[in-house]
């Protein structure tokens, strides 16, 4: 159904980031909507890794990302932020104060200052140019995210990448599947304590590495996978037994529409002023791994802080009248 | 017990931000020390306030203030970072990649880089100026910190000051205690959220306002309050019948012998490089309460936020020699 909303705040993007800034919004009065193209709040969370746990949210020793988003929701719940889900922003006019969103479904926003928290855009997985790819992707013989860790018990799995996703779920399955991880260098971009995890599960044995080798050929018939077929760069090739292949090369990033506001950016990247988290266009804020400035850390932790700074920044723009130290009268209803 | 230590990074001052630090320097492989004048871990959050309910942690609804600290040691514990309690750091001497620490209690600690998380420094309360105070705060009529508040149960309280810990317990008590807030000003400078809440209980009843008014004397005996007596600036007096006086008027700062280092700082707090944490003497990082830029939140949010910038930061003083982008070796014991 389409819709129309007069807020203080649009948020586009209902990610983990997306989320809090509706609490840290909220915390100043100021109302907000949240606008994302998935079905679903929790972006890149909730949609292809609900189950990876995440060890660097402070005071959450470990958080599953399902678990995460979850814990949002209830942070969020009181101050009833309107959703527009399975919706894509496209346009946007008007100016600080007086903005003007419209979105793919025919819905107008009407909001005084807008926070983009897009993550990574509408995001896919890069695929790896293997010949018939399609039946394997089709049947879950190859998967770009685990869904369900559970899914995957007693299966011989083959990781491929050799960033943070691929070491974090060669850890993850180690004691429910037998793994394999295939890099095509003999270092893994991954943190350094992760890498080290890994090193170890390597030298006793729970976790097989193939470096530096490539995805070569899959193998196998109607969609059922025998083996993953590596390759070195001198055309070396070997074989490993697999019933699933997780290819874990990244996601494509594509702003869509955003990218056609006319944001100052760097690398599909958002550029923005640190103490504020302004862009380039007045009254046009954005927060999280679209984000970008000096020193800029892709981190959910990092996108949190953000929200409560770009909050306080948009306190002004949505009340131009109001002093900055929030003093809120007390004065109606009270006694003596 | 005097203590020799070398390590990558002293940490002074083990408040939630210190503790989160260690973490984010365990993930890049960096070893830390925790220093803290305090008995305990925990910083204010122990000592002060443990069981004060916090709204803004990202992912945690609610969570009391000592709960947050506990969640913290079990997040670092992998870690095992020494500690050195109850000691307070007086000299700092030597350069980025060799400094040397030494306490007040003669320990000497051998650093890489330096991470000051001191927070407001050794701190104390604002304390009243009423007369025979001390018989008062000896009983225990009069507290600056809630470090149980099952034990107000039943009493009769009164809440002086104005900002966010006055209006968070006069929320936090209302519901077993009978309360009354007294403020100098009619507008309260808390979150508006929170002042909003304080409105709405101040219109049911459930909590009685005392505005414009001051603390003007305590009536009582023996330390046993009867009363606190309350003033308009024009001098008119009333009574409020109390057992217990919470006055909530911020704490003093004090940053000690750290004032001493050189660090640049504007009005007590050491002025930092957002992107890094850097302070102006190289090798010397400062992050949470303590620390300040452009855009600053004195949030723990944003201190553990600074954290993770900061070790980021710290990696290349630490290893010079080493590229940003923390590949780590994984040649060691690998198979095929």
């Amino acid at each position: 159904m389409t819709q129309h909303i007069a807020t203080d705040v649009a948020i586009v993007g209902a990610g983990p980031v997306g989320l809090f800034a509706v609490f840290e919004l909220g915390m100043l009065k100021l109302s907000s909507v949240l606008i994302d193209a998935l079905p679903e709040v929790g972006g890149q969370c909730t949609a292809l890794y609900p189950e990876k746990p995440i060890y660097d949210i402070p005071a959450h020793p470990a958080i599953e990302a399902g678990a995460l988003i979850t814990q949002l929701e209830e942070q969020i719940q009181p101050f009833a932020a309107p959703r527009l889900l399975g919706r894509q922003v496209n346009g946007l006019s008007g100016k600080a104060g007086a903005f003007t969103l419209t979105t793919d479904r025919g819905d107008v926003i009407h909001a005084k200052a807008v926070l983009v928290a897009a993550g990574a855009g509408a995001f896919g997985p890069n695929r790896p140019p293997l010949d018939g790819l399609e039946a394997y992707e089709a049947s879950g013989a190859v998967q770009y995210y685990v869904r369900r860790r559970e899914d995957l018990r007693g299966k011989r799995v083959v990781i491929a990448g050799g960033g943070d996703s691929a070491v974090d779920w060669a850890l993850a399955l180690k004691d429910i599947a037998s793994v394999s991880i295939v890099h095509r260098r003999a270092r893994f971009r991954a943190a350094p304590e992760s890498a080290a995890q890994l090193d170890e599960a390597a030298s006793s044995g729970a976790i097989e590495m193939v470096i530096p080798y490539q995805l070569h050929r899959l193998a196998g018939a109607d969609g059922v996978l025998s083996a993953v077929e590596v390759a070195t760069l001198e055309g070396e090739v070997k074989s490993i037994p697999a019933d699933v292949l997780l290819p874990f090369f990244g996601l494509s990033m594509d702003l869509g529409p955003i990218a056609a506001w006319g944001l100052q950016s760097e690398k599909h990247h958002v550029t923005v002023d640190p103490a504020t988290c302004r862009t380039s266009l007045p009254g046009v804020f954005a927060i999280g791994d679209v984000a970008t400035y000096p020193g800029k850390l892709k981190l959910i932790l990092q996108g949190f802080s953000e929200a409560a700074m770009a909050a306080h920044a948009i306190f002004p723009v949505v009340h131009p009248d109001q002093a900055l130290h929030f003093e809120y009268s007390t004065s109606k209803g009270v006694p003596g």
